[in-house]
Order: structure tokens, then C-alpha cells, then sequence
């Protein structure tokens, strides 16, 4: 079925632009992407981060083409075809980029098993917290609505950064957790331009950390220009956007 | 703050009961528990599937001890102390357990990559599909409500089973993915005894697989007498259930 966001902008620009273009060659591994999805960055900037080899393919989730369809039925990106097998949900895939690419450094998760647990507890807390409520800003139509989402978002970003170790979450090392938010740090200019988001009134703590982040090589990489977003983010902001995520918060349904 | 749940029976019974006298002693890995919690057995299951050694600590996760607050600031159940660390999240647990333990058998996530990443995509569905499904379905008040609900679980089942392998999910190695999910087969008489749902009517796959799944070992040693649910679950059927599960399932938030 038609939808408004079959018209998005149809490829990567500026920096994330060029990284598309240096990856065009066949590999074992197949990266089916969409260049604006934050989801689609995970993954995206855990393959750039380690170095791991593999071919971009850009495809528009809204209009499921049929090879895309016929490797990953759920018909969402970001998707992987590896050997022939499809698979995804994007931080299964920095997982999986993990056990498959054990040599690539750096390594996204701590070798200390306790340190991996507390990793995957506070990508989890990204998941579940930060990223709904980022997404909740974005789509609340009315000013209390507003209000109220972005006061929750403040709270779970205070806290994540309250854990920060500094520079990076875990420490000196970054990791799976940072990349699991970073995609939302890259977006947070929506929120400041449309929802009176203000990162210095998180808390000192957050402005250092996301500062930071947003600068990492890899992040950059794997960014395009913003104009080309306001499209896309234009839907959101009048929540008139069809993709599952757009729906699963405007209907109150866990992100799928 | 006191809520009707703090009432709950004080103790694991039936088979579970045997299994925590066996775990009296002190270990290295403490498994703080509550014996009803399903999100508790997930992580039971994997422990008592592969034999490793731990401590099991029995805790009302509705009154908030100090020691267990002081090691799990987040307060819920499962959480596990590992050499004065403390972990939380029924499958980061278990993926913890399978790091830390790599030579107790059997491992619950298979060896090929590919087939891991796919088992996590599984154990995602079961977490973001058939567990809040299931729960709609006990919390929900209108016949109306309940039969959309139930017709929900169903379809989700459904696509579950038609994916299995057999006998187990994967196949003939019982996994992290029949883990995540048996807690909820073997509270299946709640919604059979309360909410019109029969196991035949989901479809012939599903029975097959739910039959054989809910008679494993690990299974039955972790599950405690069903009289003893009945006062738990009765609050979850007329919605007036406290925990953080429940109160998402309300207010069409993500389970936490």
C-alpha cells in the first residue's frame, strides 16, 4: 500500500554519500540499508567502526521490492544477506557482526563477561527508554503532550549520562552502547528545532557525552545532510508518519 | 509503597521447591529470584538446563529489601550477583550465563553465527509479540477487548510454530528461543481456565510443540504448584496487578 513515506529522498548525501560509494563492490556480506533510518546507522556505523567488508544496498522499506522481500520477509531494514541467509533487527546485527568478525577491532562488547552483560543492560536501556521517548517528542501534537515527553526524555538522558563512565559510556573504550544511541544524538537537532529540545538543559554530563559522540569518525560517516531529512521528520512532527515505529507509538504498542 | 501484590506466597512449592533446597549453598553466582515470575524462569530454566552452580535467594520484587536494592538498584527480578556484581534482564542473564559458562552444556545459543543471530531474532519475537499478547489477554476486561486479544496471541503462536523446526524451535537442540518462551506455556491454563484460549485452537504446530516443550526437565524443575499462582494471577484478571509488567501492559506502554 501507498504511503506518504514512499517519497523519501532516495539516496545517502554529504559524508554518509561517500562512504556508499567506497562500498559498491560484491562481498559475503550484503548491507540492505535505508540512509535516514536511525536503526539502519547501528548497524551501519558498527561495520564502518570495525572495518568489516561489505556491499551497501539502498532500499526504500516503504516499497518492499521483491528480492528484498523474498531474503527478509518482515520486510524492514536494516537487514543483512550473509551467504545467502537474511537476517535483522539492528543490534542483532552489531551482535552478530560481533560473533562473525571476531578479529575486527574494535570490538563493540568487552571481553569481560559482567562488563557484556552491563553493556547489553544499557543498550537495553536505550532501546526501551531513551528511544521511544525521543520518538514520543517528535510526534506529541499538543504543547502538554510535548511537555510531558520531552520532560521524560530529559530524565532517561540524565540518567544514562549520570552512568557514563566518560569519555565514552563504558569508559575509554567506545562500545555497542554508544552506538546503540548515537543515531538519536545525530537526529537531536529536530527536537531542538521543533520541540524546545535543549541539550545543555539535560545536564552537563549529557552535552560532554553527546558531544563527543557525534564527532566519532564513524558517526560522521554514516550521516547525510539534514535537508534532506526535514521531509521525512516533517511526517513525524505532525505524526502523520506510516512507518511501523510511527505507528507503534502513536498507538502506544512497543517499538517492533 | 504497599500493594496488593506484596501478599504474594512466600515460596517456591511442588517440584521448584526441591530444586531451591538444592541451591542452599553459597556460590559465586547468588540468583536473586521470585518463584512466580516468568521472567525469573527464563533464567532458572538456563541455569538448571546447564548445571551451573548458584545460590538461590528467594525476594518479594514488590517489597524492595535493602541489600537486594543496594546490588540491583533497578529492583526487579531476575537479577543475578556474580563476584559482588550485580546483573539484571531474564536474557541478558542468559546470555550471560552462556559467556561466563562456555564449557556447561548444553549451550543454549548455537555456534554458527548465522544461526545465532536468527535465534535472537526468535527470542525477539516471543519478548515483543507472544509475551505482551499473552498478557493483553489475562489484563483485558470486555469480552470484546478479550477476543481481540486472544485472536492477537493466537496469530502470534501460530507464526511461532510454523517456524519451528521441531521438536525444538531450532530443531533437536533445545534453545534460548524455547527458553524464552516456556514460562508463558506452562501459565497456560490461566488464560485456559479464564480467558477462553485453547492450546488446539491456536493450531496443530503449536500443540505439538507446546506438549513436548512444558514436560522438559529444566522446565518442570523450575515451576511451582499452580494453587499458589491463583491469588497472583487473579489480580492480573481483573487488572489490578502492581508489578512493572502489568501497569505497561495498562497504560500501552513497552514492557520494561
Amino acid at each position: 500500500m501507498s504511503s506518504p513515506d514512499v517519497q523519501i529522498f532516495p539516496h545517502a548525501t554529504g559524508e554518509a554519500a561517500k562512504t556508499v560509494e567506497k562500498h559498491q563492490e560484491p562481498q559475503d556480506l550484503i548491507f540492505y540499508s535505508g540512509w535516514f533510518c536511525p536503526y539502519v546507522q547501528r548497524t551501519w556505523i558498527a561495520l564502518e567502526e570495525r572495518g568489516i567488508p561489505y556491499q551497501y544496498v539502498e532500499v526504500n522499506p516503504y516499497k518492499k521490492e521483491k528480492h528484498f522481500l523474498e531474503i527478509n520477509p518482515k520486510g524492514l531494514v536494516p537487514a543483512v544477506e550473509y551467504k545467502g541467509r537474511a537476517l535483522y533487527e539492528s543490534l542483532i546485527l552489531c551482535e552478530f557482526l560481533e560473533d562473525t568478525y571476531p578479529a575486527a577491532t574494535p570490538r563493540l562488547l568487552p571481553a569481560d563477561t559482567a562488563e557484556r552483560a552491563y553493556a547489553r543492560i544499557w543498550v537495553d536501556f536505550v532501546t526501551k527508554n531513551v528511544v521511544p521517548n525521543f520518538m514520543r517528542l517528535i510526534q506529541a501534537q499538543s504543547p502538554e503532550k510535548q511537555d510531558a515527553a520531552r520532560a521524560d526524555l530529559y530524565k532517561g538522558l540524565r540518567t544514562f549520562a549520570d552512568q557514563a563512565r566518560g569519555p565514552y559510556f563504558l569508559g575509554d573504550e567506545f562500545s555497542l552502547v554508544d552506538v546503540a544511541l548515537a543515531p538519536w544524538i545525530v537526529r537531536e537537532w529536530v527536537v531542538v528545532e521543533n520541540r524546545g529540545y535543549d541539550r545543555a538543559a539535560v545536564s552537563d554530563p549529557w552535552k560532554k557525552y553527546a558531544d563527543l559522540v557525534e564527532q566519532r569518525d564513524s558517526i560522521r560517516r554514516t550521516s547525510s545532510e539534514r535537508q534532506h531529512f526535514i521531509d521525512i521528520y516533517g511526517r513525524y512532527l505532525r505524526d502523520e508518519a506510516q512507518s511501523e515505529a510511527a505507528k507503534a507509538i502513536r498507538e502506544g504498542r512497543a517499538i517492533p
